[in-house]
């Protein structure tokens, strides 16, 4: 029987947070392959494919945060990571075969990043708060993954040699 | 006569997103009644007080900043925000009368924020890069009280006084 709502609890919402962030890495895994297709600079294209085998580990890392609560793997639809989504095709339809087409795809892949480090941080808050040990270090690997693909990204867009690439080209042609 | 997609530049993106994250801000300024009106704690409903309130300042700042670069503001309906909004009604639907309804709250309103730092803190550094020094300025501005209000935030949820209050008891009542 479901909880009702007056009765739920951190732990309730914990599980709820589990499987929307279960949702949305499924999406992003969907999500990716068409935004690679698209990236023009080599460097941008391998730290998106490298950071798409890594969001497959992140869906196999959250089925066993469910085993590990007894739970099976289920999601709930998370509308935020489709507005995300959703916005990050209409910047690549519109901006995607023009000179800020790079700098348009890490605009959007960052909205995703902060989302999940946002979701992700929370998760591993309250996982201590819970007293979920085990639980917490599997999230926050993740957390410490996502942070990096965060950073990788902003490296790209500001370092002087990809500026010329992405960030400065797109300016240029201004 | 719109540009043309293969010719759009960094400075049309970064009109677009000032465009978006218009939008963002004035939804904002209308979802948040609706969240301090359900907040329980008072810390918390006196701190989503007084971002509405710097919310509200953001919307203004970015008329501003139109104007500096000779624009009427204008919108373009950001997905990412509205699916963002929607899931913290859900959230505030499903927990807002539990014991894990301010936890909830508080996790509805960090995703925003990170939204906005993130968008904020791309649109400073293309000003940046575009020499639009004075409209970079006021993006920070912004840029800084969003990071204020996010840590503001993440104060209430840990500080073990508040805790107490929010993320703790939530745990207690598990």
């Amino acid at each position: 029987m479901a909880t009702k709502s007056h009765e739920k609890s951190l732990k309730d919402l914990f599980v709820h947070a589990l499987k929307d962030i279960y949702y949305a890495e499924n999406a992003i895994v969907k999500a990716l392959p068409k935004v690679i297709e698209k990236a023009k600079h080599e460097h941008l294209k391998n730290a998106l494919t490298a950071h798409l085998e890594e969001t497959r580990g992140h869906v196999g890392r959250l089925e066993d945060v469910f085993g590990e609560l007894s739970l099976k793997p289920t999601s709930v639809r998370c509308e935020a990571i489709e507005g995300i989504l959703k916005e990050g095709e209409e910047i690549l339809s519109d901006f995607g075969a023009s000179p800020a087409g790079d700098a348009g795809i890490i605009f959007a892949c960052q909205a995703v990043e902060h989302y999940e480090i946002n979701r992700y941080g929370t998760l591993v808050a309250w996982a201590k708060e819970l007293k979920l040990a085990a639980v917490g270090k599997m999230l926050k690997a993740t957390l410490d993954e996502e942070y990096m693909a965060d950073d990788k990204l902003t490296k790209l867009a500001e370092s002087s040699e990809n500026r010329e690439g992405i960030v400065r080209s797109a300016a240029h042609a201004a």
